[in-house]
Formats: structure tokens, C-alpha cells, sequence
């Protein structure tokens, strides 16, 4: 449908830091061109894990998922994971039985190259939807990345998932459980497609720590709560969102302790630097929204729960107005009452306060008095942008990424596809 | 806080016919520049009505209406109206205690002008929000309005209540109420606003039908419901968004009978020619959406019901994906799935049809066969767009108007405003 468009420049909110991505022990990476779509760039991704590997997952809450996560969905339960085959290209979505029989070759194929069951493979695929997925062309490829696979090599493995994101993302850390040393990687692709159809989340987190699939899978729906679900680009939910998370267990081999719950008092540091790493890798994706200019992080507070406040946050952060209010560097605050308004959750105009990057501007129902239009104005121009909305209800807080609406994303988005 | 923009050209989507606006017996109308934000541009419009006028309204969904919203609120439940004050360049909204105190200073000048009780008067602005609205700029201006008010002077009228509308939007049917004539004229106003804060949606409605106030408030209740409620610009919803019906039961002197229940059978025709006259309106705003090229009709049917084809159909129509497809004349099919698939109704991935135009481009889960790529990109070319979604669960069907996304509706919103 599409030819290949020139690479966007690097997102100006891309990190300034990218971390030295350690090795984790029972993991392999191998990257190769398979032609997916264009010649001469590295679509497909294979993960190797050992056996025992356990794993977890979360997906699209779509009602029309993409064949790639009907697959992963229906092996999930069994919590074993020894191979892992990203491409990027063609997301296999809305593709009829075509669909189906092509993740079922892809994995015959992995099985074959790995030596395990179809049903220890995992996949993810990202790209144009609606085209035939030619499976074929794994055949050979993945044999050969199989052999060749080895534990380094993770910037990579980040870059063969990217479809137009600008720059790839990963993140790190290692953390204490039990005395043993344990590491956890992550690499996510985000929102910057240009010729394809929609802007498909992928991630994946590996980790050598000992946890039980039942206890990972308990981690990682806690973990996306404030992280990747926290996050949202513009508003629309792709049929392929995908974030799986591996744990190999080889840390068991020099003494970190085998978990079996997702409760286990020897987690706590585990569990904070597992949500770090997701935190980082959302974040990241906020920073390569399409055409973003500025990182938005909108702060509810003082709402009568949680959940109305994760309301009001996602209304002001899709609000079109909101958006390309701040890519204007305008401090419209205006804008953000009606977003709070249109929530339908609980509010009183006359309570309510707003703060852009910590200058209150409207106070009690009105313009603060001491509003200060130009340093409002000055404050806009800095490339993360803080709205705090306060409710002054109750005691529910949130917290929600995004970034500006620009016209680089109408162009992105409404380019011709042919 | 913003200096006057130039004002735009007239939206391409604008209608080619306009029609003549004959009189309403027992309506008079006077329009006046009273320089609430702009010098030298009509602001006021000042609507009479002979005692005995019925009146219903619907009002914004927002839990942050404006002032005039609330005062209309208040005072509807009467069931009576005897003027209607409508001014622009100021909404009047999140203004805190001054807003209710300019709402009623407003309404005292009002009344003291026409002669009547405060709670005869209607009110609605649309502007800027948060800025006091000086309501003595009303006093002398509206008494000259009620000695000047006419029976023309219709679209005057309807430019009057213009923020940044490309043109003014107007509506007129005749039909007959017994042995009868009977005429309904209704004015709106749109999503076209560049200086202020929101697309605000004003409409008024006037007829000579004497229709008691209940029977009235149900016939708009249900006449929005596929009209009004069934457009969406870009999902934000105003603060101070305002429909009034006004019925001054002037035909009654000419033979019409009194009508007193909504679902009295004499109605028949009058209701057909009243939701035609609202349907007419708001079509108008769509086509006059900020920024907008193309006129798009989201079409859902085989739903599971008709509430879930409402859904379904607004969570496309409020796809930045989608929309921004449109602006590209690109025929987009995957991203109709994708926005079909989030709004969490009912629906089958592998029962899905999707046609552009009525060219059939997805049909049962997968890319139709017949798709003709070259086909279906002339059609885009269109200026009017018609997406046609066929589930295949059921009976509920649905229809919603919208408009593209384009860099226009950026650079409208996303100026400077100061």
C-alpha cells in the first residue's frame, strides 16, 4: 500500500541517557532482516529463554485483537515461555483465518528452530493491518537466529521492534532478592507509525529472578496500572498492544530465592524496580507520542477515588483542546475545566484549582488573582509541561502521561497511504 | 488576553443553499455591537416573545456548566419565556460568584427592558471563559433592543451569535398543525471558535405552535437524540453548549389546536418538520467543524443494539486515527477496526464489513477480495464521506456526523492566545 517514507528526526523528548544494558542469564537475542515489508531492515526479533522460564501478560483491551495476541492469550495459561519472535512490518491484524493459520506456521517454525512445543512460543507482530502475513518468511530466518543467538545485543533487539518511533527504548535495572543479584531489562516500541494504520504498543521485560508464573502475571497487572496504562498518546487503543514479561530463574543457580506470591515481603525491592522499569519504558513511549513536542503529565488530586480521579486525568489528557492548547504554549486552563467537566465524574466548578508546571492559574471557580500571564507564558515553553487539577472532593489522586497534539501528528497521521 | 485573528474563509463544506427565514407570529428580534470582547461587531442578540411563549431546553452534560447554563436551568421549569438574551465574545463560564451575579444582573436589565419578571428571560453567552462578563455593558443596549425588535431580521440574528463560525446557520419549515400553517425557524451556532476556549454549541429554536411546555421539553429531548447529540467535532464538550425551543402558541388565532402531550397523533407532521429543522442545524455544525474539509457520516448497523451502534459509531467518530485518515483521503479501513474494537461494545472481528461510499472494503475479518484500491481513493476524494460499518450481531443500528482532523483544526486551537 504504502512506500517507505523518509525517518522521522529524533523525538526533541527523547532520554539524554540511554542505559549500558547488562546481559540477563538465560536470555539469547538474535535480530535479522526478513523482508517483512521493506528490503534491507531488521523486522524480526527472536528471544530465546531456558527452559523454565515462566511468563506473563497483559493486551489490548480490544474487541478486535490482532491474531498474534489470540495466540499469546490462548498459551498464556500454561506460564511457560522458551522462545519469544517479534516482527515488525505487518501486524497480522484483521486478517481472517489467514491470520490464525499464519501465527500457527510462525510458531511451527519456532518450534522447530528452538526444539520446544508451539505452545512455548510467544508472538508479537507490529505493522500495517489488514495485509497477509506471510509466514514463510520466517522459514530459515528463524533457524539461523536460533543458532547465532546470543545474551547481548539488546539495542538491538530494541531497534528491530521499532516501526517509526524515532528512537529505541529501553531500560534497566539490578536489585537485591533474598542476597542474590537479580536484573530486570525492558524494551518497549510506541507511537510513531507512520505508513501503517495505528500506533501499536509493544514490550517486553526479562528478568533472571526466580518468580512463579502465577506471581508474575499478579506483578505485571499491578505494575501497568501506573505505567503503560497510564499513558496515552491519543486516545485510540491499537488491536495488537502487547507487554510480556519473562522471568528465567537462573538467579536461582547463585541464590536469589524461588517466589511463588506476588505478596512474598521479599518482593518489596523486586516490585519497585520491576515498576521502574515499566515506569521508564511508558514514559518513553509518551516521549515518542507521534509529533510530540512536549511531555504532558497531568496530576489529579482531591478527587472522591482513585478511579474518578484516573477519569478526569485520561478526559483532559485526550482532549484535543487540552493538546493543542499546549502545543501552542498556551496555559489555557479554560480548556481544562471543560475536560474535567466532560469527565461526567464528580466535580464543583466553585473548588476546583489548576496548576501548569506548579503556577496556579485558576483557584476556587475563577482566575486566580495572582495569576501572572506572562510568567504562565514563560513556563510554557519549557518541553514538559505539569497540569495539577485539585478537585478539593476528596482524597482520590492520579497521575497520567501524555504529550501536545501538533500538526507533525496530523501530518504523520494524514499522509497518503498510497 | 487575544487580539481579534482575521477572520477565516467560509468552511468548503458550507451549504450552497440558504434559505429565505420568514416571520414567527409573536417573535421579534433586534440585534446591537455592545463591544463585550470585539468593538464594532454585532455581539447582542436580544429574541422577544409575546406572553404565553412555552419554552423547553437541553443544556451541556458537563459537571462545570457556565452561569447561563445554570440560570436557564433554574428558571425552565416554569415552562414560560417572554425574552432571550444571547451575547458572544464572553461564555461567562468558571467566573465563579461574578458569574451568577452578571447572570442576574443581566436578566434584572432584561426584564426592566421587556417588562417582565427575571424569570421570563432566557440567557446564553459564548466567548472567552473564565473573564468577568461586564453585564452593565447590557443596560441601555437592551432597552433600545426591545424597542427596535422586529419580526426579520432572521439572519442578522443568526450572525450575531457567531464566535468564529464561517458562516451563519439557519433552518425554516412550514407544516401544517390541524387545518393550520405553522412555521419553525431555528438559528445555531458552532464549533468554529479561534481566540476563545471552547467549540461552544448555541441553537434556538422558534415556532408559532401552541404546544404546552411539557409536550414541548419532550419533543426536543427526543428530537436531539439523532441530531444534536448525534454530531461530534472532536469529543470536547462545552461548558455553556444551549438548545431552546420556543413555542409563542400564536397559531392558535388561525385554527391551530392546542396541543398539550408530546405524543398527541395531530403532531405527526409538526414533529417530523421539527427534527428536520434540528437535523438540518446540526448538520451545519459539523460542516462547519473547526478546520474541517469533509463532511463524514459514520453509519452503524447489525449492532446489538442501538445504544451500542451509538458507542460504536462515536468511538470512530472521535478517532484522531480515523479522522486524520479522512483528512488524507485515505480509505483507512484498519483504523475503523481499531476504533470499533476500543469502544468496548459487542462485536466480531470475523463478522465486521466496512464499506467507504459504498465501496465495500473489509468484509468478514479481512480485506474484501473485490477491494480496488484505485477505486475507493477517488471516492475519498469526495468532499462528503460516508463510513458505513456492518457488525452482524444484530439490530441496533445508529448514525453520527463528524468532520475530518486537519492541520487547520491545529493551528485554530493551538495558536498563541496572548
Amino acid at each position: 500500500m504504502s512506500a517507505a517514507k523518509t525517518a522521522p528526526a529524533v523525538s526533541p523528548l527523547a532520554p539524554t541517557h540511554v542505559p549500558e544494558m547488562p546481559e540477563i542469564a538465560g536470555v539469547r537475542l538474535a535480530t535479522a532482516a526478513a523482508g517483512i515489508r521493506y528490503e534491507g531492515r531488521t523486522d524480526v526479533l527472536l528471544a530465546l529463554m531456558d527452559k523454565g522460564t515462566t511468563v506473563a501478560g497483559v493486551f489490548t483491551t480490544s474487541k478486535c485483537a490482532s491474531a498474534p495476541v489470540e495466540w499469546c492469550r490462548g498459551i498464556l495459561k500454561r506460564g511457560q515461555a522458551q522462545a519469544l519472535v517479534v516482527n515488525s512490518g505487518n501486524a497480522n491484524a484483521f486478517t481472517g483465518k489467514t491470520g490464525r493459520s499464519s501465527t500457527a506456521l510462525t510458531a511451527r517454525i519456532a518450534a522447530k528452530a528452538v526444539g520446544c512445543t508451539t505452545s512455548d512460543i510467544f508472538l508479537a507482530s507490529t505493522g500495517v493491518i489488514g495485509e497477509p502475513l506471510d509466514a514463510t518468511k520466517f522459514d530459515g530466518v528463524l533457524g539461523t537466529l536460533a543458532e547465532t543467538a546470543g545474551p547481548g545485543g539488546w539495542m538491538d533487539a530494541a531497534r528491530a521492534i521499532m516501526t517509526t518511533d524515532t528512537f529505541p527504548k529501553v531500560a534497566t535495572a539490578t536489585v537485591k532478592l533474598g542476597k542474590a543479584k537479580v536484573t530486570i531489562n525492558g524494551m518497549a516500541k510506541g507511537a510513531g507509525m507512520i505508513a501503517p494504520d495505528m500506533a501499536t504498543m509493544l514490550s517486553f521485560v526479562f528478568t533472571d529472578a526466580p518468580i512463579a508464573a502465577p506471581a508474575l502475571q499478579a506483578l505485571l497487572k499491578a505494575g501497568v496500572g501506573h505505567t503503560f496504562n497510564a499513558v496515552t498518546i491519543d486516545g485510540d487503543t491499537s488491536t495488537s498492544d502487547t507487554l510480556l514479561a519473562f522471568a528465567t530463574g537462573a538467579a536461582a543457580a547463585h541464590g536469589a530465592p524461588k517466589i511463588t506470591k506476588a505478596n512474598d515481603i521479599r518482593l518489596k525491592a523486586f516490585v519497585k524496580a520491576f515498576n521502574a522499569v515499566l515506569a521508564d519504558l511508558a514514559e518513553q513511549v509518551a516521549r515518542d507520542g507521534e509529533g510530540a513536542r512536549k511531555l504532558v503529565e497531568i496530576l489529579v488530586e482531591g478527587a472522591t477515588s482513585d478511579k474518578s480521579a484516573r477519569k478526569i486525568a485520561m478526559s483532559i489528557a485526550n482532549s484535543p483542546l487540552v493538546k493543542t492548547a499546549i502545543a501552542g504554549e498556551d496555559a489555557n486552563w479554560g480548556r481544562v475545566v471543560m475536560a474535567v467537566g466532560k469527565a461526567g465524574e464528580p466535580a464543583d466548578r466553585d473548588k476546583l484549582s489548576i496548576a501548569f508546571n506548579g503556577i496556579r492559574v485558576a483557584s476556587k471557580g475563577a482566575r486566580d488573582p495572582s495569576y501572572d500571564e506572562t510568567e504562565v507564558s514563560n513556563a510554557m515553553k519549557n518541553p514538559k509541561i505539569q497540569i495539577k487539577v485539585s478537585l478539593g472532593l476528596g482524597k482520590g489522586r492520579d497521575r497520567v502521561l501524555t504529550c501536545d497534539l501538533t500538526k507533525e501528528y496530523i501530518a504523520i497521521n494524514g499522509d497518503y497511504r498510497s
